[in-house]
């Protein structure tokens, strides 16, 4: 099975640059996180943008449906910043036949404490396993994107209306 | 969704003892992935044993089968250590109407490079989105116990008759 | 041998924070350091500011310089951003009988690759060994801030004049 | 100023096989460690022997005794097992004319937290500023072989007869 994976930037792929002493988009992180899992499967890894998802725009949106609509494979994962995932996973909701998983991190992958390997690796199983549709994979959980929200002061994606989850 | 956790050793929990000058099997290290991934699903932690899995035993085993057979939960994650994972997991194909889902790693999940985060990402979603059946998720695939074996010297698992993964 | 620590902030103290997607100074990183450490020495650890050394005030060194002469300690350590430690260095240069030293970290003690442990240690054994005076201790080496700078390019201190290091 | 670095293993240097499930010691960590904090300091590291301090024999403590005489360096470092760090540097002490600074680590330098960036930090400065004698550097201090010894339950060296230091 082939999984293709588009990279557009967020925290997932920050690292921290001392020059002008902050952080910023650098390499897709997925590629040294899907390396040190020792991944077996066959996939092939394209940038797309290196953004905050804040800083999307339509025009970027609509070239991350265009390349994932026009993509040959079948089961796409997507790696993107969680601020504004929701609302590209929602702008990808009419397409067709595919399997779409988006995913990405609360902490940079590089830190010694992240979410971003486990997100990863929840992110490859369910893009393998889930029938065509638009998902988003975060904190353990598959998420309609209809019907999910980021909450920030959590730092969690939850279902919305759903009581809190206690920690 | 409620899944149920059981924890058996290997690598996944091994921490380094100074006083004997060796990695020994620990607490479960799925706690604390779990923790860091700020994972919100509904789950709940038990270990079995604190076992190298080239040390378990037919008791071991017979005890692994019970607990799982009579948990009345209907998704189960076992972590167990990698080298007779697939011998525990073939143990317990005869249970029906459960999800059952191994993972471990190949270095503990205290090393700075770890595989562990990773694959238990991928086995929580495995073990909520896999219809019943018994299942090993390492390297970021699925594999039926039936035909998966642990290539020792690539340091991943594999579907027993395909071409080896190029690297 | 007690050692006094001022903390004044700098990339050693940056967490991220996704709130606001961005990096910045947290809480002091030297503590979590010696303890990691388990340094046995006798030290007491105390925050002055937590500041970007870019954004340090005449006033900020002002109040360093005060709190550092002012303390019954003769061996003082101080955690300072990069950008600007030579100046804050120059500015303690007229205290008499005290072993001062300045260090940092290009890299947040967070991450997973850091120079932040390292230069810590390297701090805290130059502040119990060398004669009074003032320096700055980075990149494995003891600096007079008289004749030392920061090469912004290849991310380390060096005398001025000095040929080059080699990597 | 050049420093002549001897490793010898230690805990320091271990790393994880899974091919036989245990730690074992690997290349040397301080090579990684120097690299890391991107040290600008002219020195040149060879490697002795590989092992566990408790399997140092008679004939390798001659070898180091040897090798550490006959080096034209008059500033060498040593990373050494912990639990026999000390006979060895008592073994050392008859060489006139050298600084010489052993130095090791309690949790292997790959683990997610280590004191091995620590020490290593601190001995590379007790290296050079320090006169002609034999230490032993750890958990942030400098102690006299003749009267340092590894308090194996506190995880820490001590000076024989202090007081137990606080946590």
């Amino acid at each position: 099975m082939t999984v293709k994976i588009f990279t557009t930037g967020g925290t997932l792929d920050k690292v921290y640059y001392d020059a002008n002493s902050e952080f910023q988009v650098g390499d897709p992180g997925i590629v040294e996180v899907l390396h040190e899992a020792n991944v077996a499967l066959d996939y092939d890894v394209e940038s797309l943008m290196r953004k905050d998802s804040l800083d999307l725009t339509d025009d970027d949106r609509s070239l991350i449906h265009d390349r994932v609509a026009g993509d040959p494979a079948s089961r796409i994962l997507i790696t993107h910043g969680t601020d504004t995932m929701i609302d590209t996973a929602k702008a990808l909701m009419d397409i067709d036949g595919k399997t779409i998983v988006l995913t990405g991190s609360m902490q940079p992958a590089r830190l010694r404490v992240s979410d971003a390997a486990f997100n990863v690796g929840a992110a490859v199983v369910a893009v393998q396993t889930l029938p065509a549709g638009v998902y988003v994979v975060m904190n353990g959980r598959v998420f309609d994107p209809a019907t999910a929200r980021k909450n920030r002061r959590a730092q969690r994606f939850e279902v919305r209306g759903e009581p809190p989850a206690e920690d």
